[in-house]
């Protein structure tokens, strides 16, 4: 339960961080070889400058200025040195306060123990699309 | 490396079984907890029966009886008993049969191995969206 309680703590702090807009946050503990498949393009962001990138383009657009990044649903599965979970997401656009009109959208990460501390090695965001 | 090369030749079995239209290949080794993020509605499918609804989707879409469900390029990080991997992807439908317009999309899938064997427990699919 350890593994699992890290990663849970890992992950509400990442959130927590995108809700601020918060760059060193949402970037804690990014391995430099991480892979993000993000909701809008590119297709992947390779390694972690192409990661903020996604981030940019994120926090720079106004309408997601709103703070709302929620976890729903999180399902963790870990190891002892490999890790990855999943998760019902929603986040809000300023054309979109209502609740019932938030952006509903997956995610999956996955996770790497190296030398007793967690790292995000993979991040997979999307909603349904064709 | 054992974990590994197990990992990769379950996931080639799958994508075989995908080119194959294959119901028991692609079921094979998903376990009934299986949560599955598909490229298309609904935004989430839970359990097996759920899980095959997504392949009948794929296989009664004529455009999809290509055969082509191609692994481009597979990253897998597996530990002693959890282990995730994710991958580019291409399809094909019958609209798109030169090879510049098959569709790109993103996968990633979760691991678990139970008494000595592992087990699908999540996958993603996805293209870039919104």
């Amino acid at each position: 339960m350890e593994n699992e309680q890290q990663i849970r703590l890992l992950v509400e702090n990442w959130a927590s961080a995108a809700r601020a807009q918060n760059y060193d946050g949402v970037m804690a503990f990014h391995h430099p070889d991480i892979v993000m498949y993000d909701v809008p393009p590119p297709f992947q962001s390779k390694g972690l400058d192409a990661y903020k990138k996604t981030w940019q383009t994120f926090f720079d657009c106004p309408q997601n200025n709103t703070g709302i990044f929620d976890i729903l649903e999180l399902n963790i599965t870990a190891g002892n040195d490999v890790a990855f979970c999943f998760a019902h997401m929603q986040c809000a656009s300023v054309d979109n306060q209502k609740p019932d009109d938030y952006l509903q959208f997956r995610l999956t990460i996955g996770f790497k123990k190296i030398d007793g501390q967690w790292w995000f090695m993979h991040e997979h965001h999307s909603v349904p699309g064709v």
